[in-house]
């Protein structure tokens, strides 16, 4: 499918609305926007925690079955007023993504692969029967609301700028069906380091009685229902087994398939002698298909220096390999720190330690290197896409799939 | 764990806030009580659509970490004021209950089996990492609700008030984690009866791609998370296959585990010649352990008229049974419809068509009737529970695991 955008800004308000009807989308030139009086004092780059710090505004969506979708709104962030018989609030009808934006060294803002996520906003959207819009025009609202709260980005290369689009279904009556009624937010936030005193491995509790996803399931999908049963389950790996997070398995043959709410990368010597990058391959519908994950597998498939393969690790594998010292590094990947090095695995009793040396030539630093320097435009990259050039650019034709 | 209900409603509001901190619940006796001005009209009794219409007050009470449960508010039931990092429309940090109370023959309203759902709901709190409570200052709670809204219970031995206990993660901060601050709440409303013009038997889709729970997940807790999922699911099953409802399947062998959002119970001649009611085994954590569904296993072994089992049900062991003609009546058992009869599977492009007479010495009919006469009091039970009785009746000590 493809959608033109080919409306001129002047096309008036009563035709554009005929257009979203006919679209099934909401559209950026009909955005309203309502400024805060009352902006919040930014905090210290020092001082940012994951997720404590939201912006000034929000970006807001309402869809109705009836009439489809309204205007996009940028507004002052407040409380949503949501109705208790609400399906979010009963049957978790509700996904995110999560995306960054960066002040880049020529002091652009740029977001990383947005549309990547938008893709699986999409995909999320359509497997929780919540309506479809265009990504594109999500794209652009979302530029507009980074661009009005521009100084919430923070001005540094070691901070950036999280963004959390929501989706969530909100038809006030309890019988468990799709929403009739639907709102798209965005909220966004600075957030510091993940590793703030450098990079620190983690230890993982690998208990095959906890089970994250399952073939049939919605391990795939970024839907708020794949969290919940996690959260205790991390409390369990901290609280009585002293490990920080989850390494999540599945089957019988305790297949690795996630670190806590990260993908896996095993980096190795494998059993035919090689060199080998090794996660497991998104086929088997177990698996969070990440935009870092993506992205450090072609990074690594460009460099062609080492075997790069999408696979089933199970832990017997895993086990042999340390035994035999073929383990050089496992990491976890996702938007939150790039990777995340993993130095310990608690395993039906037993501890396996695993090499993770601070040495900067091991890929997990490599790669930390490497993304961070696009990230930050370091690095030119055609990943990275630059906020502001909605007002610059003449509008673009798009194709989404 | 034992808490003993001994405080008089005269003591003071600071010694019962310091017991609050104590017990780690909130206390009937600290309600507050807000009384609508704008009563809503009674919907027709005639005209109930499950779940769509909702009472004029609501229950609602605030925890948080720092200092606790705060006090049981009554109130005009009102949108809520979620801030838009709360968990609950993150992670899915939200679980509810479904139960009902009935107008009896005495006119005495009666709630069936109230603390089987509360323990439920404290076991399903625990799970979803969010805060215990006393589930009897609960059940108090709710009857103070129930007998506010006395005139929304149907005047009706068709009809009844459907009670929903919901419990949400509120705190707005992103990071994937327990809630530091949550909302439990309750919204009442009239509901019809499930079959308005006499009991229909419904179709269901067996796929065995579609899976619901799996062991080491949630599926014997009612959290939102379990729900999310099915929706899609039960679209594909009306719109692509033309059946009303999703025969969730598991494992290779294809068990039978549950039917829509209900236990399954299939009647059958077994394999020695016995007449047998079969169900699937709670041990497996895959089957959400329904009031209903103990309901009948109980009054069934009362009767002792026939085998009562809970086993597995492979497709397999179901399909050899209906082709030797020993399957004799498979229905879906919940608090919505207490019985729901299936007359026919879509199973591998197979249709595999269930005996559903209208006979009333079936058992789907023996258990409707049956159930509906301890529901609306024509046959005295234990099982009732009158609302009224907290204002009569003298503080009672109860016993909660």
């Amino acid at each position: 499918m493809m959608w033109l955008a080919v409306f001129s800004r002047q096309q008036s308000h009563v035709r554009l609305c005929h257009s979203i009807r006919l679209l099934s989308t909401f559209r950026y030139e009909d955005m309203q926007i309502t400024l805060t009086d009352k902006p919040a004092r930014k905090p210290d780059n020092d001082k940012l925690k994951f997720g404590a710090n939201i912006s000034d505004h929000m970006l807001e969506i309402d869809w109705t079955e009836q009439h489809g979708w309204g205007c996009p709104q940028i507004k002052p962030v407040e409380p949503l007023r949501i109705h208790p018989a609400a399906k979010v609030l009963h049957y978790a009808t509700e996904l995110f993504e999560g995306m960054k934006a960066y002040r880049c060294v020529d002091n652009k803002i740029r977001l990383f692969r947005p549309m990547e996520n938008l893709n699986r906003m999409a995909t999320t959207a359509q497997r929780t029967a919540l309506p479809e819009f265009d990504k594109i025009e999500l794209l652009k609202c979302l530029k507009k609301l980074i661009s009005i709260d521009q100084e919430w980005v923070p001005y540094s290369q070691r901070c950036s700028l999280y963004i959390r689009p929501t989706f969530i279904g909100t038809e006030p009556t309890l019988g468990v069906s799709y929403s009739n009624q639907a709102k798209l937010f965005v909220i966004i936030g600075p957030v510091g380091p993940y590793f703030p005193t450098g990079m620190k491995p983690v230890s993982l509790l690998a208990d095959p009685a906890y089970v994250r996803a399952w073939p049939g399931g919605c391990g795939m999908f970024k839907m708020g229902s794949n969290y919940a049963p996690t959260i205790k389950i991390q409390e369990i790996a901290v609280k009585k087994y002293n490990c920080q997070q989850v390494l999540w398995l599945f089957g019988d043959d305790h297949q690795m398939t996630e670190v806590g709410t990260m993908n896996l990368f095993v980096y190795w010597i494998n059993e035919s002698g090689e060199k080998e990058l090794i996660t497991p391959p998104l086929d088997s519908g177990l698996i969070l298909p990440g935009i870092t994950r993506k992205s450090l597998l072609e990074l690594s498939r460009q460099w062609n220096e080492f075997k790069v393969s999408e696979q089933v690790i199970t832990m017997a594998r895993f086990v042999k390999a340390l035994n035999e010292g073929r383990v050089q590094e496992v990491f976890g990947a996702g938007t939150a720190c790039i990777v995340c090095p993993v130095n310990r695995i608690l395993y039906k009793g037993q501890e396996l330690n695993i090499p993770a040396s601070d040495d900067p030539s091991n890929l997990t630093q490599r790669f930390y290197k490497e993304v961070n320097d696009i990230h930050f435009y370091r690095k030119a990259s055609s990943w990275m896409e630059a906020v502001e050039e909605n007002e610059e650019e003449p509008l673009r034709t798009y194709e989404t799939q």
